[in-house]
This record gives C-alpha cells, structure tokens and sequence, in this order.
C-alpha cells in the first residue's frame, strides 16, 4: 500500500503521524498547496520516531482543486490509496483525480449539498454525497474502492452502528449519532476565549445548511437549522451538553446499509456556540458570496465566511491552550437481541492531554485523523475489501473496533470504546 | 449665514432637508466624497420643495480627510459654518479646514479616544474631544466658535441637562443621558431581521471602548465595556430596555460646564444586541486591524469591521422596512427647587412612519440631523453666541427647547419633547 495524503492541515498532519506509529503500507506521501506544510509533518516524525520511520514519507506540492494535478502526483509516486483530508469543497477534484490514476480514495467528508431552491426546510435538495454515489457504477466497473465518510463522524460513528445492528438490537428504531465535548480553549492570561476547535468554515457550512434526517416512511426530508434542541449526557465527565440537529454524512450513509426507523445526527454544540452560529448567520457573515469591502489598497471583494476563518484563531494551533475531552459515537435504540427494549451509547473519547503530549495534535483533529488510519490497515491487511462508493458501514465493524481497541503492545491502536446502556 | 454639510450620508442627507424648511441662511453647500450622493439630496429638496427652495442650495465634492481640501471648499463658498457630518475619524481634518477658512464649526461627535495603554477599563487614556479641547485657545484668539457634539446624543442630551440644571433642579446628583428604541426591520416577507438603525461601525467603537464616567470625587474613570445593566422605562410605549454604560461624549462635556455628582451615559442596546456586539468583539470581527484573507483574486487586507459593516444592509436605507419609535433623553436626579428629592426624565421621541413620510429619512438618523439645524438658526438669529470650543450646555437651554417645540405654524420645529417625573 502506498498512501498518498491530500493536505497537510490538522487533520492530514495528524494521520500522518498517526501512521508513522504502524508498518502496514510501504509509503505515505504527504502533500499540501503549501508543501511547507507537509515537510513540517514529516519533519516531526523524523525527530518523534527517527530516520528509518520518515524514510518511508516524502512531501510534495499539491493543487487539490485540479485532477489532473491529484492524478499527476498519485502517479509519480505509483500510489494505491489517495488519503482525502483537504475541505469537502475538494472533494469532486482528488475524487476524480484518484480514479483517473486507478487509485482507491478515502475521505472523511462527502461532496457538498444544495438546498432545495424552493422549499429548503422540508425538502432535500442536492444531498451530501449524491454527486459521488453518482459515480458508484464508474469505481464499481474499474473494480476499484472509495471509502467515503471515513473520519470519526462520519466514520467511527458509522462503525458503532454497524455493530450495534449486527450484534446488539433485532430490530432498530433510531440511529442517532451525538457529538459532545467540554473543551475550553484559554488565552496567554489563563481567560477562558471563544475559539472553535474545528474549522468554523466547515462549522458553518453543517450548521446553517437545513439538516437532513432519514425515517423508514418517509425517506430523507430536511428541518430548519438548529432544530429538535435536546440535551445528552455524554459520559467520562463531558455531562449535559445541548445538542440540536445538523447536516452530516452519517444521515446519508447509514440508510444505505442499515435498517432502522429513524437515522439522525445531533451536534452538542452548546447553547452558546449556537447563539454564535445565529449571529453569524443573521449579520449575513456566514455567506461565501464575495462582497465589496473597503481596503487600504481600495474596494476588494470577499466572502464574509472567508473573513470569519481568517480572524479567528487556526483550530489546528489551539492545542496547546486547550482543556478537556471531545465525545463521538452513535446513540442506538430499538429491541435488544433478547426482544426486550434496549437504548446504548457506543461512544469514543479524546482526552487533548493525551494527543498533545502523544502527537502535538488537539483532540478533535486527532480523533479525525485516527479512524481513516484504522482503516488503512483493515484495507492493507484484507480484513476489509469492497469495490464501487461505499461506506463504513458496508464493512464488518468487529475487526475495526477490535484493532482500535486492543493495547498497543498487543498490536492495537489502545483506544478503548465504550458502550453506555441507558 | 452661509452653511457647508460635510458629507451626504444618512444625517447630511436630513440635515439638509431640515434645513430647507427654514430660511435662516443664505446657502447651503451640501459636499461628498462621493458628489452624486450630495446631488440626489438636493434634487429630493428639489421635487419636495420646489426650484426656488432649492435655490439656495448647491452641491460639490470634498474630501473630508484632507484639512486643505476642507478650507478650500469653505472658502470658495465663503462658507461661515463648516456643518460636520462624517464619520468621527474625519473630526480632526474637517475642524482644522473650518478653522483655517475662518469659519465656524458644528459636529455631532467629537475626535476620537484612545484607550489608556496599561489600565484601558479603570483609567482614561485620550478621551473623546481631548484632541478639540487641546485647540480651544485658537479659536478663542480667533473669536470663532466651534460648537461640539449638537447632535441628538450628544446635543439634544446636554440640552436638557442644562436645562434641568437651571430650571427644575437646586442640586443634582446625576445627569444620566439614556437612549432606548422599539425599533424592527423587516425584509420583503415581512419577518423581522437583524439590522441596527445607526452605523455598525461607530457602534462598534462606541460599545467597545471602555465607558466613561464623571464622578466629583473622582473626575473620569472609565469601567468595562457593557458594565452596570439596568432595565430603563421608556416614555410613548417604547417601555423596558436594557441600558449599559458605553462611551459618549455628553459625559466629558456636561462637567465642564454643569454642576452634578455623577456623569453616566446609558444605551438601550437590548440583550439581544449587547449579545451581538459581544460576539463580533469575542470573534475578533470589531477589529479594524486589517488581517489577510482569501478572495478571487489573490490574498488581501481588510479590517473585519469594515466586513461586518459591508455585509450588514446600510442603515440609511432601512427606513421604508423599519417600524417604530427612538428616544433621546436626560435622567436627572437630585434636589428640585422646592428642597425635595426630585427624578425627572427629559425625552424627545422620533417615529420612523412620521420621518419617513416627511423626509424619506429613517427615525435615528433624523432626529440626530434635527438639533444641529436648530443650533445652527439660534447662532443665526445671534440667541446662541460664544467663542472658543463649546458643547451645547455652554448655552442657554430654554430658547432650544422653545424653538424645537413651537408649531410649525408658528415659526417653530413642532418637535414637543417630554418631561416624566419618576
């Protein structure tokens, strides 16, 4: 297997290094627009790990937006696997670059939605991912994989409903992925300050589309943003957090492999980060249509969302001056295998101590970068395999969870799950 | 009397139609960067009001940050009153061209402040109108006036606090200037959205900056931006809005001149605005520190301020979607004439259906453009006269408010205010 990772950002950086703690392929190349970017990664794990682990990465330029330039790079270096992990606004480019050079894909978020132009809030338009089960049949007849929604939401959230279906319920009404976390990010005074700890670009674009919900009867129908508002309470210390629904793959991928009544995703945004999400979108600076702005240099134009990311501060930098832990996994209820009701959390937590101390990378991004890595070596090893645009869930999820779970000196990746009867 | 307007923004735009209901002067030029804007003012006086009122006005473009440029146009005209009505950053340049072409001076706020470099929220750093104070033995030696802050906050305020202080009151605790409004915007489908009525840009300076205070003991302190809540009754079904301290001119004008133990100045933001502000502030959005973003074309410089103001609709056209009442007033506390504990709140309100119908001119930007016209037919009529750099507590109350009051069919402005005894 030879690997090729498109981008350098958090979350490209961090599968990197993740990868560099395991010897199942036999190259990573790592790219960015900025190659500067990858070289620092790969400059890290030489001085992490040494000179024989980097020996098996190398570093070039990339421009994620042009196929041929994807197809280019991944033939020079005769790769098996593009590694996607560039902004979903990417990903129709490395997905056809990856196919035009007969390599499988992996991503971690799927090709963008539209609203429906009339009737956004109860309609679905153009879906997460229809433009890529589009080409199913093009990457089924080439006999080649693309692994979509392969982060850890979508991703591992999509694993944990594939193992509660096969082994924990006979019959499913809801599979509803909750994302919650407490982290607090403090300035150089030791203040507590607002700073997402993702991209607030890709924050928006989930969060102010019309999230979209699956039911048996009904198919895939949208709501108004931030709609259906509850509070979880997500486990080993996290609490009570306010969720409320938004768009996300999992909605789209699961009812494709799954049978449930009901397939949801709410986001433990927080009341507070709600209230900035509104604000944002009410001032109209959550727009990615250019405006007029007055400069030193005279009118320019810009994208409010564009100004947005630039002010505040780079997700990928703010480990250091982060506390807490980040909380993904799927909340399953139905009839339990014994026929009597059952409701479980199978769930995952980051500690961003333990990935700042481990791998210089704040929890959220690393938590990402870990579930695509699992999944590498699932595909290297031939425990996983599959043809045409699939998702976590086509696969068998007890070797995954296996391997994630068992003790690095048992040849595992040491991160426990757990599973939270309620 | 022969009047320049610098600038034809919302307020120059209402000045000059208020103006041209009057007939204290000679001509008025009504300038612009932009001189389109200044002509599409006079050509609505025009229509309104007819060739020969629009006789006597006159339209030229100007460049209000160029001191030489300002006279020029000043003396060209043969201006005797330079009316400024740009954004505060303009005060310094459009008060040094009045000076230099021997003209007198009104503004509507005064030059800007800098916050103390160590100790930004318990101690001054440059104050509001420190910059014009510094320069008052000029125009003193030179026998002009220049009239500072004669808008409605400051202006109008500080009208009322002298006349509280010669008319109701024998001693004062607290002249508290408060400011509170009912006003909705509403978009084509006639549900309510976000646009503040006056410019996101000053409010942002204003709210942001540490508030003021004027204490006898203790002289100007300054407190925390959005310090000391409290819900204020507004008069004429505005009712309850919550008040916070910011920053304002009225309280580093009235202690020169008036007698009190306190100074503050409280704005009807609302919770739901104050929440606003806090998150452009929290996200770094009020910066107008320029900061690098993507666009089209390349990276450029742009302040986010300056996008948070392009993105928001402009406040000068909100008037037609806009509905509801501002108030303007002084809180006054203290001893009355009779030796009792007397409270009294002095009002002017200002509803947008009536502006709009008169002047095609939204509420807050009238009634902030109406005062400086009385000011200015007072000093035309000699009731007003003084020299050097005075606010408009530096002169007699009583023939303001009995001009802004009288009907208009008896030569007045027919702007009753009120008087609420609390």
């Amino acid at each position: 297997m030879r690997i090729l990772i498109v981008g350098a950002g958090g979350v490209g950086d961090a599968i990197a290094k993740i990868a560099a703690t395991r010897s199942f392929y036999e190259a990573v190349v790592v790219s960015d627009y900025d190659v500067s970017r990858a070289e620092r990664t790969v400059a890290w794990i030489a001085e992490r790990h040494g000179a024989e682990v980097a020996s098996r990465f190398a570093t070039t330029r990339i421009d994620a937006s042009d196929p041929d330039a994807v197809a280019a790079v991944a033939r020079a270096n005769r790769i098996t696997h593009v590694m996607n992990a560039v902004e979903p606004k990417f990903v129709p480019s490395v997905f056809a670059g990856a196919i035009a050079a007969e390599a499988d894909y992996l991503d971690m978020a799927m090709s963008l939605s539209e609203p429906h132009p009339t009737d956004p809030f109860s309609t679905t338009g153009v879906k997460l991912g229809d433009d890529q089960f589009a080409q199913a049949g093009d990457w089924e007849s080439q006999g080649r994989l693309a692994l979509v929604g392969m982060g850890v939401e979508p991703g591992l959230s999509d694993v944990f409903a594939r193992y509660a279906v096969d082994h924990l319920f006979s019959s499913v009404d809801e599979l509803g992925v909750r994302d919650g976390a407490n982290l607090v990010v403090r300035d150089d005074e030791g203040n507590e300050i607002f700073a997402p700890s993702f991209s607030i670009w890709t924050t928006l674009e989930e969060c102010l589309n019309p999230p979209v919900i699956w039911e048996r009867d009904s198919g895939w129908t949208t709501t108004a943003p931030f709609s259906e508002p509850e509070v979880f309470d997500f486990p080993e210390g996290i609490g009570p957090v306010e969720c409320v629904n938004v768009e996300h793959e999992e909605v789209l991928l699961m009812p494709r492999w799954l049978d449930a009544k009901r397939v949801t995703f709410k986001y433990g945004l927080g009341a507070e980060f709600i209230g900035v999400l509104r604000t944002l979108r009410d001032l109209g600076l959550a727009s990615t249509v250019p405006i007029r702005v007055r400069s030193a240099g005279g009118p320019v134009e810009v994208a409010p969302r564009d100004v947005v990311a630039a002010a505040l501060p780079d997700p990928a930098t703010l480990g250091p001056r982060m506390e807490g832990k980040t909380c993904a996994g799927t909340y399953v209820t139905g009839t339990g295998k014994d026929g009597e009701p059952r409701a479980v959390y199978l769930y995952h937590v980051s500690d961003n101590a333990e990935t700042m101390r481990d791998y210089e990378s704040q929890c959220v991004v690393w938590q990402t970068a870990l579930n695509p890595v699992i999944a590498l070596e699932l595909l290297a090893r031939g425990e996983w395999s599959g043809t045409g645009v699939l998702g976590p869930e086509a696969f068998d999820a007890k070797p995954y969870l296996d391997l994630m779970a068992a003790p690095v000196a048992e040849g595992g990746y040491g991160q426990p799950w757990g599973l939270s009867e309620r």
